[in-house]
Protein backbone atom coordinates (compact mmCIF):
# COMPACT_ATOMS: atom_id res chain seq x y z
CA UNK A 1 0.00 0.00 0.00
CA UNK A 2 0.89 3.58 -0.77
CA UNK A 3 0.52 5.79 2.23
CA UNK A 4 -0.01 9.13 3.67
CA UNK A 5 -0.52 12.61 1.71
CA UNK A 6 3.12 12.55 0.58
CA UNK A 7 3.12 9.10 -0.33
CA UNK A 8 5.80 8.50 2.53
CA UNK A 9 4.98 5.06 3.77
CA UNK A 10 7.89 4.46 6.19
CA UNK A 11 6.44 1.01 7.67
CA UNK A 12 5.76 -1.38 4.65
CA UNK A 13 7.42 -1.07 0.96
CA UNK A 14 5.38 1.24 -1.47
CA UNK A 15 2.93 -0.31 -4.07
CA UNK A 16 1.74 1.63 -7.07
CA UNK A 17 -1.74 2.69 -6.64
CA UNK A 18 -2.73 3.56 -10.60
CA UNK A 19 -6.12 5.14 -11.08
CA UNK A 20 -8.39 8.33 -11.47
CA UNK A 21 -9.13 10.34 -8.34
CA UNK A 22 -8.77 14.00 -7.70
CA UNK A 23 -5.42 13.94 -6.61
CA UNK A 24 -2.23 14.83 -9.40
CA UNK A 25 -1.33 11.80 -11.37
CA UNK A 26 2.37 10.94 -10.29
CA UNK A 27 4.77 7.72 -9.92
CA UNK A 28 4.59 6.22 -6.59
CA UNK A 29 6.89 6.90 -4.09
CA UNK A 30 10.60 5.20 -4.77
CA UNK A 31 11.81 2.90 -1.73
CA UNK A 32 15.28 4.30 -0.97
CA UNK A 33 17.77 1.73 0.41
CA UNK A 34 19.69 2.67 3.63
CA UNK A 35 22.70 3.75 2.20
CA UNK A 36 20.88 5.88 0.15
CA UNK A 37 19.05 7.09 2.96
CA UNK A 38 22.21 7.89 4.95
CA UNK A 39 23.94 9.46 2.39
CA UNK A 40 20.72 11.77 1.77
CA UNK A 41 21.25 12.93 5.46
CA UNK A 42 24.78 13.73 5.51
CA UNK A 43 23.90 15.90 2.61
CA UNK A 44 21.55 17.71 5.19
CA UNK A 45 21.57 19.70 8.13
CA UNK A 46 18.15 20.20 9.80
CA UNK A 47 16.03 18.06 11.05
CA UNK A 48 13.10 16.92 12.86
CA UNK A 49 13.65 15.23 16.49
CA UNK A 50 10.24 13.40 17.78
CA UNK A 51 9.99 12.40 20.93
CA UNK A 52 7.73 11.48 24.08
CA UNK A 53 8.54 14.09 26.21
CA UNK A 54 7.02 15.68 29.67
CA UNK A 55 4.19 17.81 27.32
CA UNK A 56 3.41 14.74 25.27
CA UNK A 57 4.81 13.68 21.78
CA UNK A 58 7.33 16.23 20.85
CA UNK A 59 8.78 17.48 17.33
CA UNK A 60 11.38 20.08 16.81
CA UNK A 61 13.98 21.10 14.29
CA UNK A 62 17.15 20.58 15.11
CA UNK A 63 20.59 21.31 12.99
CA UNK A 64 22.60 18.13 13.17
CA UNK A 65 25.42 16.11 11.23
CA UNK A 66 25.88 13.09 10.70
CA UNK A 67 28.65 11.78 12.56
CA UNK A 68 30.44 8.42 12.33
CA UNK A 69 27.02 6.78 11.71
CA UNK A 70 25.24 9.08 13.97
CA UNK A 71 23.29 12.00 13.98
CA UNK A 72 25.03 14.35 16.01
CA UNK A 73 23.27 17.58 17.48
CA UNK A 74 23.80 19.81 20.40
CA UNK A 75 21.79 21.31 23.13
CA UNK A 76 22.07 22.60 27.10
CA UNK A 77 23.06 20.58 29.80
CA UNK A 78 19.80 20.50 31.95
CA UNK A 79 17.61 21.47 29.78
CA UNK A 80 14.42 20.11 29.25
CA UNK A 81 15.39 18.26 26.09
CA UNK A 82 18.67 17.31 27.45
CA UNK A 83 16.42 15.98 30.85
CA UNK A 84 13.02 14.89 28.83
CA UNK A 85 16.01 12.39 26.97
CA UNK A 86 17.14 10.51 30.12
CA UNK A 87 15.56 7.93 31.02
CA UNK A 88 16.69 7.51 34.63
CA UNK A 89 18.45 4.63 34.24
CA UNK A 90 21.92 3.85 33.71
CA UNK A 91 22.55 2.38 30.36
CA UNK A 92 19.30 2.57 29.35
CA UNK A 93 18.41 5.03 26.01
CA UNK A 94 15.64 7.13 25.27
CA UNK A 95 13.90 5.81 21.77
CA UNK A 96 13.43 8.87 19.62
CA UNK A 97 12.48 8.99 15.93
CA UNK A 98 14.80 11.45 13.65
CA UNK A 99 13.17 12.79 10.31
CA UNK A 100 15.21 14.25 7.44
CA UNK A 101 13.82 15.48 4.28
CA UNK A 102 13.88 18.00 1.55
CA UNK A 103 10.51 18.43 -0.37
CA UNK A 104 9.92 21.22 -3.29
CA UNK A 105 6.05 22.22 -3.21
CA UNK A 106 6.38 23.32 -6.59
CA UNK A 107 7.24 20.56 -8.60
CA UNK A 108 6.18 18.29 -5.66
CA UNK A 109 9.70 15.92 -5.90
CA UNK A 110 12.00 15.33 -3.23
CA UNK A 111 12.97 12.86 -0.53
CA UNK A 112 12.41 11.88 3.25
CA UNK A 113 14.22 9.76 5.70
CA UNK A 114 13.22 8.62 9.18
CA UNK A 115 16.17 7.47 11.32
CA UNK A 116 14.36 5.43 14.65
CA UNK A 117 16.86 4.73 17.31
CA UNK A 118 17.90 5.53 20.98
CA UNK A 119 19.42 9.11 21.88
CA UNK A 120 23.07 8.67 23.53
CA UNK A 121 24.18 10.88 25.06
CA UNK A 122 28.44 12.34 25.28
CA UNK A 123 29.03 12.18 28.67
CA UNK A 124 32.47 10.75 28.19
CA UNK A 125 35.70 13.05 28.23
CA UNK A 126 37.07 10.81 25.02
CA UNK A 127 34.00 10.49 23.21
CA UNK A 128 33.03 14.54 23.67
CA UNK A 129 36.62 15.22 22.00
CA UNK A 130 35.75 12.81 19.39
CA UNK A 131 32.55 14.39 18.60
CA UNK A 132 34.35 18.30 18.77
CA UNK A 133 35.88 17.15 15.83
CA UNK A 134 32.91 17.17 13.81
CA UNK A 135 32.79 20.96 14.08
CA UNK A 136 29.50 21.18 14.55
CA UNK A 137 27.58 24.60 15.31
CA UNK A 138 24.54 25.12 16.90
CA UNK A 139 22.11 27.55 15.09
CA UNK A 140 20.33 28.83 18.31
CA UNK A 141 22.07 30.83 20.93
CA UNK A 142 22.97 30.20 24.43
CA UNK A 143 25.07 27.90 25.28
CA UNK A 144 24.69 24.20 23.94
CA UNK A 145 27.56 22.49 25.47
CA UNK A 146 25.93 18.90 25.48
CA UNK A 147 26.00 16.52 22.52
CA UNK A 148 23.63 13.84 21.88
CA UNK A 149 24.02 11.44 19.14
CA UNK A 150 20.46 9.37 17.72
CA UNK A 151 22.10 6.19 17.18
CA UNK A 152 19.97 4.26 14.37
CA UNK A 153 18.20 1.13 14.82
CA UNK A 154 15.81 1.03 11.47
CA UNK A 155 16.42 3.45 8.31
CA UNK A 156 13.61 4.04 5.92
CA UNK A 157 12.88 6.76 3.46
CA UNK A 158 11.22 7.55 0.25
CA UNK A 159 11.67 9.46 -2.90
CA UNK A 160 8.85 11.07 -4.54
CA UNK A 161 9.18 11.98 -8.09
CA UNK A 162 6.68 13.70 -10.77
CA UNK A 163 5.24 11.55 -13.11
CA UNK B 1 15.94 27.32 30.09
CA UNK B 2 16.41 27.50 25.74
CA UNK B 3 16.71 24.33 24.32
CA UNK B 4 17.38 21.87 21.96
CA UNK B 5 20.06 22.58 18.96
CA UNK B 6 17.51 25.24 17.22
CA UNK B 7 16.35 26.96 20.61
CA UNK B 8 13.16 25.27 19.54
CA UNK B 9 11.78 24.81 23.55
CA UNK B 10 8.10 23.94 23.04
CA UNK B 11 8.25 22.87 27.46
CA UNK B 12 8.50 25.98 28.45
CA UNK B 13 9.10 29.47 28.20
CA UNK B 14 12.37 30.39 26.23
CA UNK B 15 14.73 32.31 28.51
CA UNK B 16 18.19 33.88 26.86
CA UNK B 17 21.15 32.26 27.79
CA UNK B 18 24.16 34.90 26.88
CA UNK B 19 27.37 34.21 27.35
CA UNK B 20 30.46 32.66 25.15
CA UNK B 21 30.71 29.70 23.27
CA UNK B 22 30.74 28.27 20.32
CA UNK B 23 27.82 28.32 19.34
CA UNK B 24 26.86 31.72 17.07
CA UNK B 25 25.90 34.33 18.65
CA UNK B 26 22.13 34.89 18.49
CA UNK B 27 19.05 36.36 20.13
CA UNK B 28 17.18 34.06 22.20
CA UNK B 29 14.09 32.25 20.74
CA UNK B 30 10.71 34.70 20.74
CA UNK B 31 7.76 32.65 21.87
CA UNK B 32 4.85 33.04 19.89
CA UNK B 33 0.96 33.06 21.00
CA UNK B 34 -1.31 30.51 19.70
CA UNK B 35 -3.28 33.03 17.32
CA UNK B 36 0.53 33.64 15.51
CA UNK B 37 1.36 30.25 15.59
CA UNK B 38 -1.65 29.28 13.99
CA UNK B 39 -1.19 32.12 11.31
CA UNK B 40 1.93 30.51 10.42
CA UNK B 41 0.69 27.38 9.95
CA UNK B 42 -1.80 28.84 7.81
CA UNK B 43 1.02 30.25 5.28
CA UNK B 44 2.23 26.53 4.90
CA UNK B 45 1.59 23.68 3.02
CA UNK B 46 4.10 21.05 4.08
CA UNK B 47 4.58 19.66 7.46
CA UNK B 48 5.57 16.89 9.52
CA UNK B 49 3.18 13.78 11.61
CA UNK B 50 4.24 12.09 14.53
CA UNK B 51 2.78 8.88 15.73
CA UNK B 52 3.51 6.33 17.53
CA UNK B 53 2.81 3.72 14.82
CA UNK B 54 3.52 -0.20 14.60
CA UNK B 55 7.22 0.80 13.57
CA UNK B 56 7.67 2.50 16.71
CA UNK B 57 7.56 6.47 16.75
CA UNK B 58 7.31 7.60 13.06
CA UNK B 59 7.57 10.82 11.52
CA UNK B 60 6.41 11.70 7.89
CA UNK B 61 5.75 14.81 5.74
CA UNK B 62 2.61 15.54 4.83
CA UNK B 63 0.87 18.20 2.57
CA UNK B 64 -2.47 20.00 4.19
CA UNK B 65 -4.26 23.30 4.83
CA UNK B 66 -5.28 24.73 7.72
CA UNK B 67 -9.44 24.13 7.41
CA UNK B 68 -11.86 25.27 10.21
CA UNK B 69 -8.79 25.54 13.39
CA UNK B 70 -7.44 22.09 12.26
CA UNK B 71 -4.44 20.38 10.06
CA UNK B 72 -6.59 18.81 7.17
CA UNK B 73 -4.49 15.97 5.37
CA UNK B 74 -5.33 13.08 3.01
CA UNK B 75 -4.15 9.38 2.70
CA UNK B 76 -5.52 6.01 1.52
CA UNK B 77 -8.00 4.33 3.01
CA UNK B 78 -6.87 1.07 5.07
CA UNK B 79 -3.28 2.30 4.39
CA UNK B 80 -0.54 1.77 7.02
CA UNK B 81 -1.22 5.53 8.33
CA UNK B 82 -4.69 5.47 8.04
CA UNK B 83 -4.77 1.97 10.34
CA UNK B 84 -2.15 3.03 12.52
CA UNK B 85 -4.20 5.87 13.27
CA UNK B 86 -7.42 4.31 14.42
CA UNK B 87 -7.52 3.00 17.95
CA UNK B 88 -9.92 0.59 17.45
CA UNK B 89 -12.38 1.74 19.89
CA UNK B 90 -15.45 4.14 18.82
CA UNK B 91 -15.25 7.98 19.53
CA UNK B 92 -11.35 7.13 21.00
CA UNK B 93 -9.16 9.57 18.61
CA UNK B 94 -5.15 8.81 17.94
CA UNK B 95 -2.79 11.27 19.81
CA UNK B 96 -0.34 12.97 17.70
CA UNK B 97 1.99 15.60 16.97
CA UNK B 98 2.26 17.33 13.97
CA UNK B 99 5.17 20.09 13.17
CA UNK B 100 5.41 22.92 10.46
CA UNK B 101 8.33 25.39 10.34
CA UNK B 102 10.30 27.49 7.69
CA UNK B 103 14.15 27.83 9.44
CA UNK B 104 16.47 29.49 6.31
CA UNK B 105 20.11 27.54 7.06
CA UNK B 106 22.06 30.24 5.37
CA UNK B 107 20.87 32.94 7.98
CA UNK B 108 19.49 30.50 10.80
CA UNK B 109 16.18 32.26 10.55
CA UNK B 110 12.61 31.30 10.85
CA UNK B 111 9.90 29.98 12.87
CA UNK B 112 8.87 26.33 13.99
CA UNK B 113 5.07 25.70 15.59
CA UNK B 114 4.42 22.74 17.42
CA UNK B 115 0.62 21.59 17.01
CA UNK B 116 -0.47 18.32 19.29
CA UNK B 117 -3.77 16.68 19.30
CA UNK B 118 -5.27 14.00 18.23
CA UNK B 119 -6.34 12.41 14.90
CA UNK B 120 -9.93 12.70 13.72
CA UNK B 121 -11.24 10.60 10.90
CA UNK B 122 -13.17 12.24 8.43
CA UNK B 123 -15.83 9.31 8.15
CA UNK B 124 -19.38 10.36 7.85
CA UNK B 125 -20.84 12.23 4.57
CA UNK B 126 -21.59 15.82 5.93
CA UNK B 127 -18.27 16.39 7.17
CA UNK B 128 -16.90 14.93 3.96
CA UNK B 129 -18.79 17.33 2.60
CA UNK B 130 -17.32 20.27 4.78
CA UNK B 131 -13.80 19.14 3.90
CA UNK B 132 -13.59 18.90 0.36
CA UNK B 133 -14.37 22.70 0.19
CA UNK B 134 -10.81 22.65 1.03
CA UNK B 135 -9.86 21.76 -2.52
CA UNK B 136 -7.14 20.06 -0.85
CA UNK B 137 -4.89 18.48 -3.10
CA UNK B 138 -2.47 15.25 -2.07
CA UNK B 139 0.93 15.65 -3.39
CA UNK B 140 1.55 12.10 -3.46
CA UNK B 141 0.16 9.50 -6.16
CA UNK B 142 -2.65 7.07 -6.31
CA UNK B 143 -6.01 7.46 -4.66
CA UNK B 144 -5.99 9.02 -1.01
CA UNK B 145 -10.00 9.75 -0.56
CA UNK B 146 -9.46 9.18 3.42
CA UNK B 147 -9.38 12.81 4.88
CA UNK B 148 -7.88 13.34 8.97
CA UNK B 149 -7.87 16.20 10.72
CA UNK B 150 -5.40 17.26 13.65
CA UNK B 151 -7.77 18.58 16.22
CA UNK B 152 -5.50 20.80 18.25
CA UNK B 153 -5.07 20.48 21.72
CA UNK B 154 -2.22 22.55 22.45
CA UNK B 155 0.25 24.66 20.15
CA UNK B 156 3.25 26.57 20.78
CA UNK B 157 5.72 27.87 18.62
CA UNK B 158 9.00 29.76 18.30
CA UNK B 159 10.56 32.34 16.29
CA UNK B 160 14.44 32.45 15.35
CA UNK B 161 16.27 35.57 14.72
CA UNK B 162 19.80 36.62 13.61
CA UNK B 163 21.32 38.12 16.41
Amino acid sequence: MSDSATGQDHGSPAQPQPGPGPAVSRTAPEVLDEAECLQLVASGSLGRLAYNGRFGLTVMPVNYKLHEGSVLFRTAHHSPTDEDLRTGMPGAEYQVAFEVDHINPASRAGWSVLIQGHVHHVDSESERASVLAADLESWAGGEREHFLRVIPTRVTGRRLRPA
